[in-house]
């Protein structure tokens, strides 16, 4: 039993047997954190029935547990009806014979999804997976009688019935069943606190010689996903990203206008009518995460995202919502469209054409956080700026927010700080981070877009040939799935050591999509950050890794690594940069160096 | 007289009294280099009126010199006109009131530019200094008489009749005078001689302990440019742009055919009718360089670049001349577009995904040479692999040229080599250069794109911008024209010193838009590149920028070099990336840097 490794064993299994090995004193806390893969949790990590009233349900049919957890909602047939309806706010529940990929809106917005035919690799069980939707299919019990009607187990249901499906059991139940949302508690709040505690004494010393202390794992996430954020043990929110509050309505419309406007002051008028809804927001992050960082990035999207009229049919409905002659809809969507929109007017960059717009979003953050204040809500707010090249963008935008945040202070009477960070996204900032780190309290790296820079690969349209360069082995893995150590790596490297080699203590971290990444966790600890921010939904799995991270370098790997550092510290201040080229140089001992980075 | 530097006088006075002082032994070579500033050649370098011919003519009005060099062609009054002619094979001259953006096209193929009305910075003249385009503004004794109808000087022309214009001196000739082509000669030739000769022997020691002996001068040229490369005293072409020839008929709709067949074998069909065109090309440009190197770049675009058809119209037109259905010329054109092309399907990706394409280009690279080989002309032909972002694209390219090559060889009975090259102009193939070198013979820094992706400015939308950015002094020059030091210096100099870590001698060159740029030929030369390529016409401005940098790098500041440089060799190996760190620390002081950086 002790050989036996985390081969196939479930999720919970794992678990369950790691920590009871513990408490036998079989096996080190340590040993029990490297027996569970991260991935091995998402299995305990879905929403699930409450177990009171599920006692009291029988099942009507069972089937293939597709996709895990427990689900209810009222019964739709298409996936139209399932947008309409959670439009109109019902819960839904998509029963069909088969998905095709038309359904993927009705599916994304389902709380479950129940299909008559296929097995687990059809549409509805692969998609289902990848959203983190619960699924039961090839469910021959169900069957289509009629216009909006199915039979389940032989019993009859009509649209709009409420039916409740276990993606995890494959059971399907022909009532209400309420459902408590996804929370790590019993044995895995056990196993995770292990792995905080682990990644909480690491200590570790850099390529560049700097001492680091502790590993932390936030998340990414807005008002709608803190709560669940908090719940997975996020250690505060890395990326609120603001922009997805401006896609609401009515801040939508009035971000419109603003865009549409022809003078500062028509714009600041259009602000100024978002300016309390996003302080509501904001409030609704702070309260919920109790005194934990709250990093509040400003707008980072190019304008043109909010303008949609590439066909007169989109012009003429946006005309007539915002009141407006299509023409000036027209001329707008002209102007702002951009060849290469990645690359062009965007984030920072607005703010030095559009100060109003960061000065409005600072006040938002400072009158949310006199609010939480006065209240006597425990606060720790932080302001990010996303596509810093220079430093003279970070230097500006951060005097127009102190200047912003004074004169609230002065209103309220309050005295609030914050911290003002920097995103290092392209690799100029990478390569002058001593120049910013001067203007920044924290670095956090937006590795999507720092992806998409060191390579030239454009996250949108990289699908036309990464398949043909992963076939052919010439990359050995998904650049934006796996943090790529040589290039992007080099470049996070570079500015770890610049950062830090004007502010000793500057808190970095990572904010893009690698951060729920396990083999990106684990390179992230190795470059000295002090935290990955990922989604809510993979932060326990990031907890796991980055615990993980921690043990291998302490053990194993690490003995290796104790002797180099030795060597390294003689030659004093080489850099990263330097000691990489002295890393293999001939092509086969290359090829092995290549295949070692993307495989683990 | 002493004491007058090369403040308002004009470049052939300015050169003239250089090459005077130093056959007077007033001054020094090198002092007379200083004394001219390399834009002051663009005066010397357009073309002239035969001078014999010239003397048997009577000019017949005489205006503004707003752009020099003498130009003669048929009278033309639209810049459609302009358009249509020049496609038949005409030379035109366009005569107008004035011009306007809608004129581009046409003042582009002109021969030269005459206005009745408009001062120096009229659009006409503005447009045509930058084009480089002969114009005489603001003549009053051009008067429109009718339609198709213009007196000069009271003499009348129809459309079509031809007259010259001398846009240095601003006269106007009612007849054709033979012009020959801007070359260097007398003066400039002995001036230019001096520094070919300071950059020949110049020795330097980059920031990675390297010793660089040289800095050559190359042209940025296809077929049609390769003659005023060769007579502006190119040392070879350092970037010849294949896709260039791709969109010259015949080319163009077999490369069209090729894009829009439907598999491997139909694609090589295509392909096989350009072969011999694009061979015949090279030819071309082997011949005229005698023997000097000439670098051909295989295709760097993406595909859609060929396909356009973003009207009906367009596409109707497509169809009809490939004579294929407007269906299937939409769905490619849908097929190919991409939402960031500049970070898209392009370059080397093509031939990981595409190999036929650059299996042809090479075979026609390598049978041109074959032709050249047994015509007893000497030749230098090197191949160049754009967008490299791993070692690995190179090492499957290179392989699969290298049997193209032995394969020709076999057929031919010759025993052809090339030195196959890698552009580096994404900041992970700078990260790596390492890895790169092991399977380049030389590396081109291509910063255009590198400027894009190191900065994450696209160059076809950084217009909305950049000027917020200089004129609020957030950067100091238009990275697009000047080179970057901070950042794409600092990258430059990370492939610097990895690429010459595995091979010491690598050849290092850069072949944007900024070799032409006398700032950013300091810093290439700074750098430790062995050459620069620029556009023919910027081949003399950077002859002396060259020189210039020599200079200046031997003398007065270099002596704060040299004392660094002693200072450096006793820590050895420490790379430019982390001397950079210990650059300037206080904001002031980095502020200064910035200013020296961007406006030398």
């Amino acid at each position: 039993m002790l050989q036996c490794r985390n081969g196939k064993r479930t999720g919970p299994a794992a678990v369950k047997m790691a920590v009871d090995m513990v408490e036998e004193k079989l096996i080190t806390k340590e040993e029990a954190l490297l027996r569970v893969k991260p991935d091995q949790l998402d299995q305990l990590l879905h929403p699930q029935f409450d177990a009171k009233a599920l006692k009291s349900a029988t099942p009507l049919a069972e089937a293939l547990n597709a996709s895990p957890g427990a689900g209810c909602g009222h019964i739709v047939f298409t996936a139209e009806e399932a947008v309409e309806w959670d439009k109109a706010g019902k819960k839904v529940m998509l029963v069909r014979k088969e998905t095709s990929p038309d359904d993927i809106a009705g599916m994304y917005v389902a709380q479950g999804i129940l299909t008559s035919t296929g097995g687990r690799t059809s549409h509805a069980a692969v998609v289902a997976r990848g959203m983190g939707t619960p699924c039961v299919c090839g469910c021959s019990d169900v069957k289509f009688t009629g216009k909006d009607e199915v039979t389940i187990g032989g019993k009859k249901f009509k649209k709009g019935d409420v039916i409740s499906i276990d993606g995890s059991t494959g059971r399907v139940y022909g009532e209400e069943i309420p459902v408590t949302p996804a929370s790590v508690s019993g044995d895995l709040e056990t196993f995770l606190g292990w792995a905080d505690e682990v990644r909480a004494k690491s200590v570790r010393t850099t390529a560049s010689g700097k001492t680091v202390k502790g590993f932390q794992v936030l998340a990414n996430a807005e008002q709608n996903e803190a709560p669940q954020a908090f719940r997975f043990g996020a250690a505060g929110i890395g990326l609120c990203r603001t922009e997805h509050m401006f896609f609401e309505e009515p801040k939508l419309s009035s971000f419109q206008k603003m865009i549409l406007s022809d003078d500062t002051e028509s714009r600041r008028k259009n602000l100024k009518e978002i300016l309390p809804l996003q302080q509501k927001d904001f409030f609704e992050i702070i309260k919920t995460m109790e005194g934990r960082p709250v990093t509040i990035r400003l707008l980072d999207p190019p304008l043109n995202e909010f303008i949609q009229a590439e066909t007169p049919k989109q012009a003429k409905e946006l005309a007539e919502k915002l009141g407006y002659d299509v023409e000036k809809i027209n001329a707008k969507y002209v102007e702002l469209n951009e060849h290469n929109p990645m690359l062009g007017h965007r984030g920072c960059r607005l703010a030095i054409t559009y100060p109003e717009i960061y000065e409005m979003q600072v006040e938002a953050i400072a009158l949310a956080t006199v609010d939480a204040e006065k209240k006597g809500i425990a606060h720790d707010v932080r302001i990010m700026i996303p596509n810093v090249t220079t430093f003279a963008e970070l230097k500006q935008i951060r005097e127009q927010a102190e200047a912003v945040i004074a004169s609230v202070n002065e209103k309220k009477g309050t005295k609030l700080k914050f911290q003002i960070g920097s995103m290092i996204e392209f690799p100029r900032a990478a390569c002058t981070a001593d120049k910013i780190a001067e203007y920044a309290d924290f670095f956090s790296f937006g590795t999507n877009d720092l992806t998409q820079t060191t390579f030239g690969f454009s996250r949108d349209d990289y699908g036309k040939f990464i398949d043909s360069y992963l076939d052919q082995k010439v990359l050995f893995s998904d650049p934006f799935k796996t943090l790529d150590e040589d290039g992007c790596g080099t470049l996070i490297g570079i500015a770890e050591d610049k950062g830090r080699s004007v502010k000793s203590d500057l808190h970095l971290g990572i904010c893009g999509e690698h951060g729920g990444d396990p083999a990106s966790i684990e390179l992230c600890y190795k470059l000295g950050l002090n935290y990955v921010s990922c989604s809510p939904f993979r932060v326990p799995a990031a907890r796991l890794a980055g615990a993980q991270a921690v043990i291998k370098s302490n053990t194993g790997s690490a003995k290796k690594t104790a002797k180099k550092t030795a060597a390294k510290s003689t030659a004093a201040k080489k850099t990263a940069t330097s000691k990489k080229t002295t890393a293999a140089k001939k092509p086969a001992a290359k090829k092995t160096t290549a295949r070692k980075t993307t495989k683990k």
